[in-house]
Order: structure tokens, then sequence, then C-alpha cells
């Protein structure tokens, strides 16, 4: 029998204090998405939104909380509307997908090409795509782990590049998303592969299942499409970095963090203002018990939703300063289920004390798991080892780029195991937590 | 001890193969709220929803299908939105309140007045109410039998007028819902006594919960309301009425049916394209199986919404003929959990068998009910016996009057079970129903 791997009582009574009385995350996310609100990458919100953060973090006691500037295109969306002419007049909730073409204020009309599947797309031979708009289907189902994303996700990375190189002058998708609301889904694709932008939308799941009941009838099915946006260049965002400094400078440091910016359509509450708010409070209960040895630093990406932007950036500037573990929240704000790390192989015993701290909350370890998180991805390729404390998606694509991503879609409950099961981790790598001479007051 | 009910076995058979094999009703519901969608009141999409039920009531072989034609104001909707300018800038989801007056495209600019209850407005003196914008709050909760919509819908009924008396340049109220979701819930109010009208507007949900957040800052809130909108008289509206013809025409009949008409913002499957698909499709199966003593009359009555047009405009035309029941459904698609009815004193020996009958499918009798139905209440008031079976509303109010209310929010199952007992209820008061020479093919 292998020996037994106890939790280190100091780490189990900093994970059980974050458990029954972490506030810090809720004030965090109640407080951007109540006085920020919405914060597009590039735009003025989410400039005001970098002010916030850098207020709020200098007040909570954090060292070093300064802005890391980036410029980048800027993409803003304009009136929308889809509309169906003709067999049975009637409107549809749609929203323009990142980087769309733009139809300009007066719309295009064109008949609706019906695909059940982008491979039936791709299949498809020009001339039954070709001067019209394509409509792509699919089946995503929710599922706890979000798996579903990756696969059901193509109709929107992958559908306008082809609809465009097929001839198409539009296209709308089934917004990926799991709910029956009329909020479309909107996030990010790219034209690639020398595709002309065309005007790619989502349509809401009631809206797509009502197409496709319209498109059942036989009747050819024209539509009125309106998706005015703009792209410009020079658009700027930054990343907004503090840190809990560690007892030994030159320790490899505990990079983790979240995504500051969120899409237009919402306050961002579960994406991703949840995640900074999770992984501030997290540090600031390693802050409130003592100073670690290694420096744990907080990075509130900016510009994730339109291509990871602020996570390149950060490996730019940090990649190759020594990272202990590379880790993010971005999936919602309900409750960790299972997490997994390359320290499995790289640090057997760390990785046994993770299991055994994070087990009274629930979660699972998951051997077979991989590094996740767009933001730290690029750091992790420059050789930071990764975690990933995974968090129960099954309501996630609910809510996911649509106006329903707002503050009551949070469970202060799951929140706060969130907060312990992060300060849990903190605190196992964090080299060992000395008391200050004298305690900072809590609360 | 009472001697025992039992039900008649031609009303179960009757009941249990509704129960079991109705499809009418979703094939009403579900074409209607397909080839039509939204049918507001007076506007060309009612009246393609009359010509949509005139040709669907013939083609299912009712008799005498027609329309009963009538005018009335028309008001629709026009551009729309609401913007928190200080001190946290943001957009907030308003959609404008039935008989709402206009902003005009260029909106209005008032400081936010709050009040927590109706009341709270009431009490207040004029010059916290002059010049400003007033808000309005409420906590209406889910309830099986819907009754908080009665007082907590007092913010839309008399808000309005009572902040236009005390000078206020605009209204937005807590949608009167219990969802969380960012669609805001519209719905009817009247200027009276003698009060300007002013714009009046509903903000979703979490859009009240967030202004209640900014509130409590403790700032003055300033907001940009737009809500353009329009009046006109000489609408055209109308009853579409078919019949199911009697054994005996001077028998009084039997009056049951739902409102045709839906609010603007989505397809009405649950307000009430079910209504009428559920109360036709129990007709149907009483042709079905052969010729009722008592002639059944199915009325999709227009322009419920706005006030109930189509109710008086039957009652004035029919209200002094020999009706032997009146009943409606108008509370969405889910299941019928109680009833109650005028027979229980007029003919409690119909009331005991309606409540034999309707006992498994799990209603309970209401000895304490009351008559209850937009349309139906001017015909009861002229003399009709009414009656009223319950649908649960625990989930209604989470879609009533939003662009969520579209057919993926019916439940077959449900809806089938509404048709079992509806199809009871004509078989018990039918006076008994004569097999035809030659049964109708079925389905």
């Amino acid at each position: 029998m292998p020996p037994p791997v106890l939790a280190d009582p100091r780490v189990a009574a900093l994970r059980d204090d974050a458990l029954a009385n972490d506030h810090y995350a809720w004030d965090v996310v109640e407080g951007l998405t109540t006085e920020v609100g919405q914060r597009l990458a590039a735009t003025e919100a989410e400039a005001r939104a970098r002010d916030w953060a850098v207020r709020r973090l200098t007040a909570m006691g954090f060292a070093n909380v300064h802005v890391e500037p980036f410029t980048m295109p800027v993409w803003t969306r304009g009136a929308e509307g889809a509309e169906i002419v003709a067999p049975f007049p009637q409107k549809l909730a749609v929203a323009a997908l990142g980087y769309s073409g733009s139809t300009g204020p007066e719309g295009i009309t064109g008949q609706i090409a019906y695909f059940p599947t982008v491979d039936a797309l791709r299949a498809a031979p020009d001339s039954a795509v070709a001067g019209k708009i394509v409509f792509i289907d699919h089946h995503m189902m929710p599922a706890q782990d979000g798996s579903g994303y990756g696969q059901f996700g193509a109709p929107r990375r992958q559908g306008p590049t082809i609809a465009s190189l097929k001839g198409a002058v539009g296209i709308v998708i089934r917004s990926i998303g799991t709910d029956h609301h009329r909020n479309p889904h909107t996030g990010v694709q790219y034209f690639t592969d020398g595709a002309k932008p065309i005007p790619a939308g989502a349509l809401s799941v009631p809206d797509a299942e009502q197409l496709i009941r319209i498109l059942e009838r036989g009747k050819p099915v024209t539509m009125h499409l309106t998706l005015v946006s703009q792209k410009t260049d020079g658009g700027r965002s930054g990343n907004v970095i503090a840190e809990v400094p560690g007892r030994d400078p030159k320790a490899p440091i505990l990079l983790i963090g979240g995504h500051l910016d969120s899409w237009d359509l919402a306050t961002g509450a579960i994406d991703d203002g949840a995640g900074v708010a999770i992984t501030t409070a997290a540090a600031k209960h390693i802050m409130d018990a003592g100073r670690p040895l290694r420096t744990i630093r907080i990075v509130w990406f900016g510009a994730e939703e339109p291509g990871g932007f602020g996570g390149k950036a950060y490996a730019e500037a940090h990649g190759k300063e020594a990272h202990a573990i590379a880790g993010e929240s971005d999936f919602g704000a309900d409750r960790v289920w299972r997490f997994s790390s390359q320290l499995k192989t790289s640090d057997p015993a760390a990785y046994a004390q993770l299991a055994a701290s994070l087990a009274p909350l629930g979660i699972t370890r998951n051997d077979k798991g991989d590094a996740d998180g767009t933001d730290v991805e690029p750091t992790i390729a420059a050789g930071a080892p990764w975690i990933t404390l995974n968090q129960d998606g099954t309501r996630y694509f609910d809510w996911h780029h649509t106006p329903d991503d707002t503050l009551d879609k949070i469970d202060p409950a799951q929140l706060r195991q969130n907060v312990a099961a992060w300060t849990a981790m903190l605190a196992v790598l964090s080299g060992g937590i000395e008391p200050g001479a004298k305690r900072p007051k809590r609360r």
C-alpha cells in the first residue's frame, strides 16, 4: 500500500477559512460588473476597467500594481437584425460574431442555404452556396467538462471562412450554446485562407430552431440580414498585474489570473469577472496569512476574447522568467470539480499534496488532464508548468457570450468553493507562508 | 357516506385517447407560431394570423368558420434603449409597455427617482418625482397559481399614471417577471385620471437588479431613455369563430377558446398560441367521436393583450345567447392542476362528474375558485356559467410577455394533458355524443 498523504493543516485551515468566509471574490466581481459593466477589448470601456482594476488591487494591498499596455485591432458592433422576408415574414434574434464583415446599414438579402453541420457545408459545391446566406446548425448539449465547445464550435470558428470561400454573401449559425433563450451567443472567428470577410452572425437557439421549422416547410427561405460593424487598427489594451511579493525574489513565481475584458453584450460576470475575482481573492487570503516564499503574480489579462492578445503580450514580456506554476480561471463561477497538473510527473509530492488538500472540496484528481487556458498557454508554451482547476461547465454554455452573462448567474457558495480551491493550491505551492510580525486586520 | 361518483367510461375513453395521442394542439401551436410568428393586435401580422386561423379551422373540419371584425386603437413599438449616463455608463435592456408615451428618437435624459414599491411612489411628494425618471422595484416570486401577478403587477398597471400625475418625465419598472434573463416583460397599462402619457418601460430583471446596485452606491443616477412608439386609431382586429354543431341547435352552447393575438416581442407560443391550440384540439376530439347534443363554439379572440377587445366584442354580439358554459385557456401550456366552476352550485351532478373525470389527470377540485379569463369575463358577466381549468403557473412568468415566449417552452406531454382535460370537460357537458353514421378517419 502507498503511504498515506495528509493535507498540511495550515493549508487546510486557509482553505476552510476561504470556503466559509471569503467575500473578496464577490466584492471584486460585483464591483467590476456594476461599476464598469461590459468591457469590450481595446475600447474605452476596457480602459475604464483597467483603471478600476488598478484602484481595487492597490486598495486590497497588493504590491507592484501596474498596467502593461499593448495595441491591437479593435472590432465593434453596430445595428443588427435578421428578418425572414419569405415565406413567413418575421424577425429573428441575431448578433454578429467577432470580426464579422459589415452589411452596411441597409443590410443584405439572400436565400438561405442550409447545412446541418460544418462538414456538410465543406462538402457542398460552390454553386449551392454562391450568392446565398449560409445557415449552419449543430447539436451541442450541456457537458460538465465543456468538451462540446471544441467540436460543436466549428460552425462559428470555421463556418464563416468556408462560406466566404464558396461565395456566400453572409452566414448565420445556430448559437454555440445550450440554452433556449432569445439571446444569441457571440464569439470570435477569423477569416483565414484568404477568405474575404463576409457578414457573420449567430441566431439565438430558439430562432435557429424556428428557422429550421420554416425550412422544413420546403419552400425557399429569404432572409434580410443587417450586421453593422467596424474594425480599426491601433486599439489600446493592456494587462493589469499585481503581486504578493515572496520572501525569495529569485524563487520561480506562481502565475494566476483571468481576463479583464468581456464581450460587449453583457457585464461579463462569469466570463470572466469571476476568474479575476477568484484568483485575486485566493492571493489575498495568502497575503492575509503572511508572506509566501514564492512571489504570487496575479494577471488580469486584457483582450482575451478577440484572440488572447493579453496572454501573448504577457508571454512576450515575461515568458522567460522562471514560473513554478501557471494557471487561470476562465470557465464561469460554478464549483471546481477536478484538477490536473504537469506536477504529476515533475513534482509528484506536490501533486499528492494538492490532491489531498483539494479532495475535501469535492475535487478529484484527473491524471489525464491537459493544460488549458487561452491566457496562460503562451507562457506554458515558453516552459511554465501548468495547473488546471476545472469548473463545472454544465450551465456555462447557457450564458457564455450572451446578454445573460450577468451577476445573478453567480452562486456565492460555489464562488467561495472556487476561492478555497485556489487558496489551497497557492498555499501548497507557496514554499511556506511566514506569518507577518503583525497579522493584517482581516475584513 | 355520500354515494360514489364514477366517471362515465365514454368520457374517460375520450380523455385517455387525447392524453395518449393528441397531436392537434401541437400542430396548431407549432403552425401558428412558425408560419405567422408574432401577431400584435390590430396589425397586419394579426390579420395574417386570422387568415391562417380560418384556413386551419376549415381544414380541420369545423363548421361556421368566420371572422367577426372590430376596430380599435393600435399601439406599435419603435426603437428602444436605456443607458446609464452617470455614474457608471452602461446600457440596460428595456422594452416599452403598451400605450407608453414616446420619447421621440432622440430620447430623454433624467435623474432616477427610486421607489421600492408602487405605494412608496404614491406616498412621495411631487417634488421627489417632478422632472425625473421614476424607477419602481418589486419582489414577485414564482407561484403555482400565478397569484403574485395581481399584487406585484401594480408597478406596471398603476405606476405610469401615478408617476405622470406627479410630474415625472418617464418611468421604468422592474419587469413583472420571475426569471433572470435579459429579456424585458412588456404588458399593457393605461394612463387614467387625466394623466398625460409619458414614456413607460420595463427593465429586464437582471438590469433592474443592476440599477439597484448602482443606486446603492449612493450617487445620483442619470439615465438616457429612448422609447419610440406610436398610437393610432382605426386599427382592425377580429375574433375567429368555429363550431362543432350540436344536435340540438336550441340547447345552450359550450364556449371555449383562447386569444389569437400576442405581444410583438415573440411568437406567443404560451401566450396564447397554446390556449387556442388546446381548446381547438379538445373540440376536434369531440367532433371526431361524433355529434354532441350541444354546439361547441371555439373562439380565437383578437386583441386580448391591449385590453380584451375581442372578449368585449364577442359579448356584445353574443352575450345574450344561451351559454351552458364559458371557459378559456390563457395561462401557458403547463399541466392543469385544479379546476373550479359555477356548476358547483348550479349543477352539482355535472360538477361531480367533472371532478371524477378530471381526477385521473391529477386535477383537483377547487371549491373556492373564481371565474377567470379576460376574454370570457364579459360573457360571464352577461350570464354565462363559468369554468376555470387552472394551469400550473410556476414557470409562466419566466417567459410571459418576453422575447422568450417561443415554442421550445412548451412541453408536449403537458400540452396533451391540457387537451385531455378540456376534452373531458366538453364530453361531460356535451349532453351526450352520438357517434356518426361513419366515424371520420382519425390522423
